[in-house]
C-alpha cells in the first residue's frame, strides 16, 4: 500500500489548506495534504497583502489559536500598517504587503517541518463515500487514499472557468488547471452547488511606472506585526503607491462594456460586492469622478506590481488602454491581463458550525468551497475545520467559537445560518460584539482554549498568562496609584483637559480621551517608572480596558444573556412541525439549517424574535 | 496598441529561453519573453543539478561568453563538485547541486532586472509568418505581437503527453498545462516534426529516509564554482547521498513491466539513451545486480528529495514498493511519482548553424525542440539563438562557434548536420579538440567573442586579458628559471622522480607527471614566491599549458587543418546534381542539409571522405 490509512486528508493546499493540514498534523492527526502542484502551495492569488479592516483581527486570532498565518505573513511582509488608528481600538486593524515568493516559500518550508504531515501531488477527483460518511478520496491516478475525515478546500479551482473580454477558458487560477469531478458527484450524491465569481487586476512591471506623479505610502513609523509570537517587526520597509482613475480612464473602460463577460451576462456566478471589478465601480456608482489605485509591490526584489482597486475582465486591449491614462502609468507594461474566474462554491448552509457537512458525515469544507472571498476569511475557516476533522477522527467534541468569542465565530455563524448570496468578506460591522473582539486581545480571548486543543504551544501560553496578570497587576496599580494637583495640573492644561481639584487615581484619568499612558508618563519620574516595568502590549491593553470600560462591560453582559439562548442545544432529529405557533417561513428555515442551539436559530434569516420566543418556551426555557 | 513592435520575441521561459532572452536584450534588443507561467521561470524540471561531465564545460562557456547560467548556478548552489579530478584536464567537470527555488528566483529577478526585456504571461498558439519570414506570433488570446525574430525554446510542452503505468493524459510538466498549435502550424508550413520522450523519478519526502544505510557524498573539500566573475563559492555545503538497487527492486519493477508505456509501445517518442529509466537500465543490462542511486535534496531548507537513477514511468504503486527496496528507503514517502513524457521536436537538420530555420527566416529553436536533452545543452542553445536572434534583427552576420572553440560549437554542428534520433546529450567524446576544449580556459577561448558581440562585459574582458597576459609572463618565468641539482635531488626523490644532473628549468621539470606546483612550490623561497605573484587559477592554466604541450599543439594543428575547409563558403544554392562524381548518398544528404561550408559538409553522416575530395576540387581548392 503507498498509503496507510490518515486520520485527515486536505485536499488544496491554499490558505485554507494550509491552516488545515498544520491545524490537525500539530494536533496529532495523521494528516495527508493532497496539491495539485507542490510548487504553488499557498500562492497569493490575488493581492499580495493580509489583514486589513476586520480580517487582520481574523489573523492574529488564527495566531492566538495557533495557527501560523500571522506568522508566515510576518516573516514574508515588506510593510506594516495599522489601519484605523485614529478610530476607536475596536476598529484598529493590522495589515502586512507580502512578498509574494517569500509568502510561499515560508509556507511551504513551515509544512514541510510540522511533524505528522505528508504531501501529495495529484487531484482528487472524488471523495470516498460510505454509509453516509467519507472515509478518503480518490485521485485522478485512481489511487483510493483512505482516511478518517476529509478536508476539501479546493478555492476557485471546482470547474474554474477564467473571462478575460469575450473569451474564456478552463482554469483555476491564471496558468493552472482546473478541478474537476468533486462538484459533479457532491450533486450526485445530494449537496447542492452554485456558482461564484471573483476577479484580479492587470499585473505590471514597475519599471515602467512614473512614480513621482503617485502619492508615497510608506510603512508606520513604528511598525508593528500580526503573530504574539517572537516574530521580529521589520527595520526597513518598502513603500506603496496611490494614484487615480479618472475621466478618461472611464471612458476607455466603457468602451469595453460591450465585450464585457459580466454586463453581457456570461458569467453568471455572483461577484464579491466589496471588492468589485473596476467596471462594476464605474457602473454603480456612475457619479464618482474617480477611483483610489493602490500600487502594490509584490516583493522586495521583483518588479512585479499588483494594481489594486482595478480589477477588471474587460479585454485586455481594454485594460491596457485605460491603464496607460492613469497618471504614472502612461508608459505602464503589463505581464498579464486582469480576468474574472467562475467557480463551483456550495452554500454554507449545509454545513454544522464545526464546518462538516449536514449530509457526509466527516467531511469538511472550508474557505471560498463555501462561498467565502479573502485569504484570511479562507484561513481561518481552514483552520477551524483542521481542528475539527481533528477532533472527529479522534472522536472528540467539534470546536466551536461563539460570535462573542472571535470574528472567525462571527463568520461561520453567519455562513452556516444566514448562507451568503455572494462571495462573503469580513467586515467590523458584522460583528455585535467589537469592543469584545479587538485585534489587541485576540491572544487574551483564544489562546487558552487553542492550547486545549494542543495547537497553542507552551510557551504561547505561559505568555499569555503573564501578560494576563500583568494586565490585571498594572489595573490595579492605575487605579490605586494617585496623582496630586499640584504636580499634574499644569501637565493636564497643557494637555487641553481640565485640571483636577483632589488626589486622583490615574486610571480615572486615562478615561478622557485627551489622555493615554503617553501623557501620563509625564506625571513624574514615578509613574513612568511604574509603567516602564511592563511591556507596550500590557500598558496598552490596560489603557483601552480602562478608557472603554462601560462598552466593555455593556458588550460583556450581553453576550452572556443571549449566550444563555446560544448554549440551549436543540437536537437535530427535533420535529419543528409539533410547534405549530412557528411562522411557515421559520419553520422551514428552521426544518432545513437545523441550528444546533436555540441562539442559532435566533440569527437564521426568516427566523423572527417571536418565533424565538415561541420556541423558546416549547423547548421549556 | 498593447505591444510595439520588438526586436526578439523569445517563446518559454526555461534554461534556453532565458538564455536568450537575457542575451538578446543585453545585446541592445527590445526583447518580449513569453512565458505561459510567470511562477515557474527557470524551473529545474528534473534534477536539481547544474553541470557535470561535458555540461560543466558547457556552462563555463556559457558564462565565458556573457550568459547567465554560470552565476545564477552558483549563486544557488548547495553544493560543488570538480569531477574527474583524478583524470587529465579535459575531463575535469564542475557540477554542482542548486536548490531549486533558489535557482529559479535569481533567474527572474535576474530577468526582471534586465533592460529592454518585457515579459507577457500567455501561451503562444501560432507564428506570424510573412513572405517566408516570421515577423511575430499570436497568442492564446489572439494578441497578435510583432517582432523581427522569434526564438522558440518550448521544451517538453509541444503537445506534452504525461504517462504513468497505463495512465496518460495532456501536459508540459507535472501539474503544467501542454501548449498546442504551433506544431501543427509549423508543419502546415512545411516543417518537419518528431516525438520524443524523456522522464523523471519519483520526488520523496527526506523526513522518511535512513541515511545511515547510505553512503554521504560531501561537496569537494576547497569548492569551486562556474562563473569566472565575482561569484562567491559557497562556506557551507550540503551533501548528497549514494545507494543502490538490488534483484529485489528489480524484481518488484519487473511486475509493472506489462503495465509500461515504454514496454508495451503506448510511447512511441524515442528515449535518451543516456539517461535512460529504471526499467530500462533493468532491461538493457540484466546482467548487473546493481544500479547505483544518487540522493539528491532540493534546496538547503526543502525537505523534499531527488532520486537521481530512478527515472520510471512505472505504475505509481510499482514504483513505491520497488522503493521501499531500496537500502534506506524503506520507509519512503513519496511527494509524486516519476513520469515520462512525449513532446514534439523538430528534426535539427532543418536548421542553419545559427539554429535559424532554414525554411522560415528569422525564426529560430533552441533547446528540447531540436532533440536535444538537459539544462546545460538547452541553455547554451538559447544564447546562441538569443545572439543570433538579435544579429538577424539589426543585419548583422550569424554568430556560430567552430568545433574547436567551444563544446557549444560540437554541439549545434552535430545538430544541425547529422541530426538526432534520440535527446542528444553532450559527452567530452563528441569533441575531436577536448584537450582545447577545457572548463579551465573557457574564458580564454571565448570572452573577447563574446565582448565583441556586446555581451560580455567590458569588466569580464579585462580581467581575461589580464589572465591571458599572466599566464604568458608566468610561462616564460618558468621557462626560464633553472634550479640547481644540489636544491632539488632531495625533494624530487622525495616525490617518486628522479633527480637532476645538471640545471633544468622548472617547466621542464613540471612536465613530469609526479610534479605539480603544489611539489615545485618547495623548490624554495624563490620559487614559491615566483608562483604566488599569480592566481591560483594562473598557476593552475600554465601547468595544464606545460603539461599537456604537445597534446594542445597537435589538436590545434589539427583544428587549423580542418579549418581551412571549414571556412570555405558554399553557396546555398548550390547546384550538387553538377558534381556528378559525389555517391547519391552524398548528393541526396548535401542537397537536404545544405552545408554551409565544405567543413560543415565533412560532417555530414552518408558524405564520404572520397566525396568531400571530389567536392573540393570541383569547388576549386
Amino acid at each position: 500500500m503507498m498509503f496507510s490509512e490518515y486520520d485527515v486528508i486536505v485536499v488544496g493546499a491554499g490558505h485554507a489548506g494550509c491552516e488545515a493540514a498544520h491545524a490537525a498534523s500539530t494536533m496529532g492527526s495523521k494528516v495527508l495534504l493532497i496539491t495539485m502542484n507542490m510548487n504553488t502551495i499557498a500562492q497569493m492569488s490575488c493581492n499580495p497583502a493580509m489583514g486589513g479592516v476586520a480580517k487582520g483581527q481574523i489573523v492574529r486570532e488564527i495566531d492566538a489559536l495557533g495557527g501560523l498565518s500571522g506568522i508566515i505573513s510576518d516573516k514574508s511582509m515588506i510593510q506594516f500598517r495599522m489601519l484605523n488608528r485614529s478610530k476607536g481600538p475596536a476598529m484598529w486593524s493590522p495589515r502586512t504587503q507580502n512578498d509574494r515568493m517569500r509568502f510561499s516559500e515560508e509556507w511551504r518550508l513551515a509544512l514541510e517541518r510540522t511533524p505528522n504531515l505528508d504531501f501529495w501531488q495529484e487531484m482528487v477527483k472524488e471523495i470516498l463515500v460510505e454509509d453516509g460518511r467519507t472515509v478518503g478520496v480518490r485521485t485522478n491516478l485512481g489511487i483510493e487514499i483512505r482516511s478518517k475525515s476529509v478536508v476539501l478546500t479546493n478555492g476557485t479551482f471546482l470547474n474554474g472557468k477564467i473571462h478575460i473580454g469575450e473569451k474564456s477558458f478552463g482554469g483555476g487560477r491564471a496558468a493552472e488547471n482546473a478541478a474537476t469531478g468533486i462538484t459533479e458527484q457532491l450533486i450526485s450524491l445530494g449537496l447542492e452547488a452554485g456558482r461564484m465569481k471573483t476577479g484580479t487586476p492587470p499585473r505590471i512591471d514597475g519599471r515602467s511606472l512614473d512614480y513621482s506623479k503617485m502619492e508615497e505610502q510608506p510603512g508606520d513609523e513604528n511598525p508593528g506585526k500580526f503573530s504574539y509570537s517572537d516574530t521580529q517587526p521589520l527595520q526597513k520597509q518598502a513603500s506603496c503607491w496611490i494614484t487615480y482613475t479618472n475621466d478618461t480612464v472611464h471612458d476607455e473602460l466603457k468602451k469595453g462594456f460591450e465585450k464585457s463577460p459580466m454586463f453581457q451576462g456570461r458569467i453568471k456566478g455572483l461577484g464579491p460586492r466589496y471588492c468589485p471589478s473596476i467596471e462594476d465601480k464605474i457602473n454603480r456608482f456612475a457619479e464618482r469622478e474617480r477611483h483610489q489605485i493602490f500600487v502594490e509591490p509584490e516583493g522586495w526584489n521583483t518588479v512585479e506590481i499588483y494594481v489594486n482597486g482595478f480589477s477588471t475582465s474587460l479585454p485586455e486591449d481594454v485594460q491596457y488602454r485605460a491603464l496607460t491614462k492613469i497618471p504614472g502609468f502612461e508608459k505602464a507594461k503589463m505581464f498579464r491581463p486582469g480576468y474574472a474566474i467562475e467557480y463551483d462554491f456550495f452554500p454554507p448552509t449545509q454545513l454544522n458550525l464545526s464546518l462538516e457537512t449536514q449530509l457526509i458525515q466527516n467531511l469538511y469544507f472550508a474557505g471560498q468551497i463555501n462561498g467565502t472571498t479573502g485569504y484570511e476569511e479562507a484561513a481561518c475557516q481552514g483552520l477551524m475545520a483542521g481542528i475539527n476533522a481533528h477532533n472527529k477522527a479522534h472522536g472528540k467534541e467539534p470546536f466551536v467559537l461563539k460570535r462573542s468569542e472571535a470574528y472567525i465565530g462571527v463568520l461561520i455563524d453567519d455562513l452556516v445560518n444566514k448562507g451568503t448570496q455572494e462571495p462573503y468578506r469580513m467586515f467590523t460591522s458584522r460583528a455585535e460584539y467589537r469592543i469584545l473582539l479587538r485585534q489587541d486581545n485576540a491572544d487574551i480571548r483564544l489562546t487558552e482554549l487553542g492550547h486545549q486543543l494542543g495547537l497553542a504551544s507552551d510557551d504561547r501560553l505561559k505568555s499569555v498568562l503573564d501578560k494576563k496578570q500583568d494586565v490585571q497587576t498594572l489595573l490595579q496599580q492605575l487605579k490605586k496609584y494617585k496623582v496630586d494637583p499640584a504636580d499634574v495640573n499644569e501637565s493636564l492644561t497643557g494637555f487641553n483637559t481640565s485640571g483636577i481639584s483632589e488626589k486622583v487615581n490615574i486610571a480615572h484619568l486615562l478615561k478622557r480621551p485627551q489622555l493615554t499612558m503617553k501623557e501620563v508618563k509625564t506625571f513624574g519620574q514615578d509613574v513612568s517608572d511604574l509603567l516602564d516595568q511592563y511591556t507596550i502590549e500590557v500598558q496598552e491593553q490596560a489603557e483601552i480596558i480602562i478608557k472603554y470600560e462601560n462598552y466593555i462591560e455593556r458588550e460583556q453582559q450581553l453576550a452572556e444573556k443571549i449566550g444563555s439562548l446560544e448554549d440551549y442545544k436543540i437536537k437535530n432529529d427535533f420535529d419543528y412541525d409539533r410547534v405549530k405557533a412557528l411562522s411557515l417561513e421559520a419553520r422551514e428555515k428552521l426544518k432545513k439549517i437545523k441550528p444546533e442551539t436555540l441562539g442559532q436559530a435566533t440569527r437564521i434569516s426568516g427566523v423572527s424574535p417571536s418565533d424565538i420566543s415561541v420556541l423558546t418556551i416549547y423547548l421549556g426555557k
